[in-house]
């Protein structure tokens, strides 16, 4: 008989976190910790409580370029914690259960298209907007197995350094990590007179605004490729909906075909922070389904 | 008993291509002609000819933005002539055989995955690189049924304005079209001096490198989203291989994640002009084939 619960991990950011989930989608239990030193140590140990012989076997969703072939990270620019660190295999002698791994956003997207809001499209695409930006797409209901490393399509050819050693990427313009450097660059050049003198919103709000216009040129990038019915946009940028967000749009609604646009819905993702955790989850049960059916 | 032969139309670019194809992808006679006026009576005229009892349909691979829930073109900046026009119905009026529309660059695709050099891959991503530039996304050895408007993505966000209404896109930087109005810019800015004293070869080379960088540079944002396991380049301007084609792969190679460069091929089409017309034609068969299993 078929197992009834997943562990899914997400291991995307700032913390990792581990949820123990139903065969509908369901969180049972949840657990959340700040990165910080040996991650499979830490996923170990936050892990260890959940296992038992309902398990049908542990998903990590990991920031990073996925080596599928391999079961590893080949990179990963904001968390290098994770590079060539053998994760999958370690965690799998430790509790003995199949263990799976994908792209934190690539797994947040499938969570999306699983019990979140793409169960009522069969193409979108997801961004994940926190320090840095990842993608996932869902085209035909299925996700697809690519690197959808959106933060990294280049939009100033001639831009800023990126830290994953191209320059002009998406991620340099409209991620959190970017917000944060443009304020620091403009308080150092001088620009401490608006946000002390006059009022810190000015220079927060337009920093923002720039961030979204050039998110909106991401968006409209890939919905010109990818035509989705929806583009969903999780990760905690999502909060600054009314200035990031909308200025995003209305870039994109410049920059992409407006047969596209007029058909593309912008929301945000309906599962939050736990998109990741469910996601990973729900890949459990897909590959065991998958391996039952080539056994 | 199926039919064994189907016509493949390229409404591509400055010629009309018509080709009566096998099952096999083999094509049995064709014919071109340059592309004015009326696009329907063209149609009709040229593919009069090859109708007939052994006909199973006629695929048309037609530049642009295909509107397919209601076969026809929404828009197409590279051939106006094509727009709110109803080529489907009127050629299906008139032959009384099943008509079929998709993208020129998606059709070429499919070409070449039927019968090409994308036999060989699972994932490839096909450019044609012409007058513009357009793509097709072949993704678990199926063609992706989206926009794929490779062209149109935005990789200098204060450039130029692109006549699809966008600034900026990749064929604005890339294109044939591109290369000849920075031709002529550079005439009208003095430049002659070069091209005349000295030699007019060096202006051709820069140019050509400098649209090849911009190429390489859709091609890198392409690798970081598809991960593919090759791009395959097709039309006139791949004819320039040691120059654009080689500064592209320089720069794609600077600015893709290494990972996923080493192990992408950038290869020529094995079709050329013919990709077109065969794809067309393929996509055919293909829809036959899932009218017969859907009945």
């Amino acid at each position: 008989m078929s197992k009834r619960l997943a562990i899914g991990v997400d291991l995307g950011g700032t913390n990792l976190r581990v949820a123990l989930v139903t065969k509908d989608g369901e969180i049972i239990r949840k657990v959340k910790e700040p990165v910080s030193g040996g991650v499979i140590d830490l996923t170990i140990r936050l892990t260890k409580g959940f296992v038992n012989e309902e398990i049908a076997g542990i998903g990590l969703g990991v920031a990073g370029l996925i080596d599928r072939e391999n079961s590893k990270v080949f990179i990963s620019p904001n968390l290098p914690a994770v590079e060539g660190v053998s994760l999958v295999n370690s965690i799998k002698e430790k509790f003995r259960v199949p263990v799976f791994i994908e792209n934190d956003a690539n797994a947040a997207a499938f969570g999306e298209k699983w019990i979140g809001i793409g169960k009522e499209f069969s193409n979108f695409v997801l961004f994940t907007l926190g320090t840095g930006i990842g993608g996932g797409i869902i085209h035909d209901k299925k996700l697809l197995k690519v690197a959808a490393e959106i933060g990294h399509i280049t939009i100033h050819a001639d831009g800023k350094k990126c830290h994953c050693g191209n320059s002009g990427c998406l991620e340099s313009y409209a991620s959190a990590r970017a917000l944060l450097s443009n304020v620091i660059s403009a308080l150092e050049s001088g620009r401490e007179s608006i946000l002390k003198g006059l009022d810190g919103d000015i220079l927060a709000r337009e920093m923002l605004k720039d961030a979204g216009k050039n998110l909106g040129i991401g968006i409209a990038n890939i919905i010109n490729v990818m035509s989705p019915e929806a583009i969903v946009l999780a990760g905690g940028l999502t909060g600054a909906w009314d200035i990031y967000i909308q200025e995003a749009i209305r870039e994109a609604s410049k920059r992409s075909f407006k047969e596209l646009f007029n058909k593309v819905k912008i929301i945000p993702s309906l599962l939050g922070d736990d998109a990741g955790v469910i996601g990973s989850a729900g890949i459990v049960f897909e590959n065991m389904i998958n391996r039952r059916i080539s056994e």
